[in-house]
């Protein structure tokens, strides 16, 4: 941009451009490729009937029509937020009720990551991450010049104790007030695939009290493929654990568990936060689209939404044991490979031996992408200062049919065999993903 | 917000309320108030049966409704990019072609203007603005940090030579650099109603050439209300005069001319800026609604788009005749009223005798509203050191109906006539609408 004839902003210079965009842009242009990379929800299943159902009943209806196609509220459609506290009280199964009055319907989740980001964050503010981490979060967080602090994730998600310990430093060292958001994506995490125990939820709303004294963070909650469930214990939302709805933003999607071309997210905050958010997202667009506002509210009184779910918890549960059972078939012998085993979303971690790159500039990606495979590379998840894990990537099966998701993990394997004897690449020190990306 | 648990940013800190949420809310929640304040859309109008034809249209269609209903790029469907684009060169009559890969499509016009500001503008940059201009684009600009400078109108609109001076004032201090955008209504304004001239144009673009070796703006042009014209000559477009894409961005949107429900707009500009506001925009949200930008695209294809612009453009022509004709009966006999007389859009800009203010905590307001009327007090449209206008008001015809919008005037008129001859109230040195409004 140095040539430019126009002035660009910090935010802009800050920003790096998100991989998800040239995957999902691959994936779309060339059909040859198998793409196990882009976030795209299964093509087959998304409820056309049922959109088409609700919309018609919407439009065909002279008063709810005009008022579908009028300007709505900022903070979106009442129902739908009436409806939304309900099927938040429903999914925890507890007498926890929610207000309407502290939930914002919001452009897709994303939309809500960004505007609370900017709400709360200055350059030099610090956000805490597991590691990995949501690819388009870290994003935004270099948008807004933060600092990460990432926290190791086992099987049982970010390791609570350790989380305590960097809480511990930021304070001496006197940085604790900096320290705006903890973000953690706890239920079948993109990109790793894994979920928060119960056991680490407890610890983690423990924690948040022993500290509530001095410490200002919010735990934003980013439950965008909670409702995928195909396996696994039904466990709670942090948000239940939050009775006094102190601590933590909850951030929701009709995008995963409904449909992406909605656009619809919303999320449930403590009382404080709405009206800082919606100054800022009255700025972005005064509301979100109150068409497919009025879509979802049709969806979720109809039960139409409901037993959607239930049908693609079956899909992606199927998909995701194809998944398994060819990482097991193809890398039985390569007990060097491993990966997580999701019981929900839409995401497998898979980890190659260290001395592999699977970065942008690896043979390892130009070996799969020669076989006709694309996944997105482990190293965009992770941010901080020392060298970085770069021997990992995201698979998905969410949009490739079985036949594609077999396929593409033995294509995975060929990759692997062309490369995996080749010798140690000198660590890298840092992601920037920007100029190879250009 | 000091006795918050959380820190909030300075972008938070600094972005004001807009009027806008709070006269929307009051005209939602009150009906027998008249609001002539909120900047709805004519309701009865609405393109019920268009929208829902296009929508069955869609979802019939397996392949497109699966398509509407998944993700889409970041930029947006490329076949509404390219529809765009010759709707945009047809409302020119001229023979300029425009390129879809310059095109965004945005969640409305507003987030265009947000994204676009963030992209260029860092605390303390300058931004360019007519006086009286848009509310909510002096929010957003205030969230931003930016120097407002306004330029004042004629019934021509900007005066361009007012701007060239303050061009060279602003560069004797040093201070060019950090123009960023000059930004204008420039078809039957928000708030004014006023349309720049072609002279005037010529003028704008004639001085964008002669600095452009040393000035970096660029010229937005909000061009929301442009396709509402019933009266006056059909003037092109800036972006019309701009053959080598180098000044202008041309913010557009469907939610004036077609539905504010679909929530859809877009901007054809500078191929330099299309890439860093796309990596901001995927951080916002990947795209905005796949499903709406697919209904404004069949509207487009089949025509329905086109004729019902032509239907809107007598609604408002008759509604605009109305409010005109029922300020003319009522202050007929009030010379030191004045109005503005729009040929397009939807609002008026009325001014009463200097010394009567109109803000939210003036006795003008509160007879109004105890007559049961609502305006936008002018005092929002103006940023700047000096003492601001005081006495003006936004007054709109678009949704209220012909005998709403005569029962406001008249109502307004009893208003002022309980007001008109107190004495003079202190000069106002600046515009704060935050507090006023907590």
């Amino acid at each position: 941009m140095q040539q430019s004839r126009f002035g660009f902003s910090e935010v802009s210079k800050r920003t790096p451009e998100s991989p998800i965009s040239y995957f999902m842009q691959q994936a779309v242009e060339n059909q040859d490729i198998i793409s196990l990379a882009a976030g795209l929800v299964d093509t087959g299943s998304l409820p056309v009937q049922e959109i088409s159902s609700a919309l018609n009943d919407i439009l065909g209806d002279p008063t709810k029509a005009r008022e579908a196609l009028q300007y709505g509220t900022t903070q979106g459609h009442l129902p739908l937020r009436e409806k939304i506290a309900k099927h938040l009280a429903s999914l925890d199964k507890s007498s926890t009720t929610f207000s309407p009055k502290d939930i914002v319907v919001t452009t897709g989740s994303q939309q809500l990551l960004y505007i609370l980001s900017e709400v709360l964050i200055d350059e030099g503010d610090i956000v805490i991450t597991e590691a990995p981490s949501y690819f388009v979060y870290q994003a935004v967080l270099a948008g807004r010049g933060a600092e990460v602090v990432s926290i190791p994730m086992d099987e049982e998600g970010m390791q609570i104790h350790a989380l305590e310990e960097r809480l511990k430093q930021i304070e001496a060292a006197g940085n604790l007030p900096r320290i705006k958001i903890i973000y953690t994506v706890d239920y079948y995490q993109n990109p790793s695939g894994r979920t928060l125990s119960l056991a680490r939820r407890k610890e983690l709303m423990a924690l948040m009290n022993r500290w509530s004294n001095r410490l200002r963070a919010v735990i934003v909650e980013d439950a965008a493929y909670r409702e995928l469930r195909f396996d696994g214990p039904d466990i709670p939302s942090l948000k239940s654990m939050d009775p006094e709805n102190k601590f933590v933003v909850y951030a929701g999607t009709f995008s995963k568990p409904c449909s992406p071309g909605l656009k619809s997210g919303y999320a449930l905050m403590p009382t404080e936060l709405v009206r800082p958010i919606l100054i800022i997202k009255a700025n972005h667009d005064f509301g979100s689209s109150n068409l497919t506002q009025h879509t979802v509210d049709r969806l979720l009184e109809n039960g139409d939404y409901q037993k959607h779910v239930l049908e693609l918890q079956e899909v992606y549960g199927k998909k995701s044991r194809v998944m398994l059972e060819a990482l097991e078939s193809n890398f039985a012998a390569y007990p060097e490979v491993t990966w997580t085993k999701p019981t929900g979303g839409m995401f497998v971690w898979l980890k190659l031996p260290e001395h592999i790159s699977t970065g942008l500039q690896s043979e390892f990606l130009k070996a799969a992408m020669s076989e006709g495979v694309l996944y997105v590379p482990g190293i965009f998840a992770y941010r901080g200062a020392g060298p970085l894990p770069d021997s990992e990537m995201r698979i998905t099966y969410g949009d490739a049919s079985v036949d594609r998701i077999r396929e593409g993990i033995h294509r995975l394997k060929k990759a692997y065999l062309r490369v995996k004897d080749t010798k140690p690449a000198p660590a890298r020190t840092a992601s920037s993903p920007k100029p190879a990306l250009v």
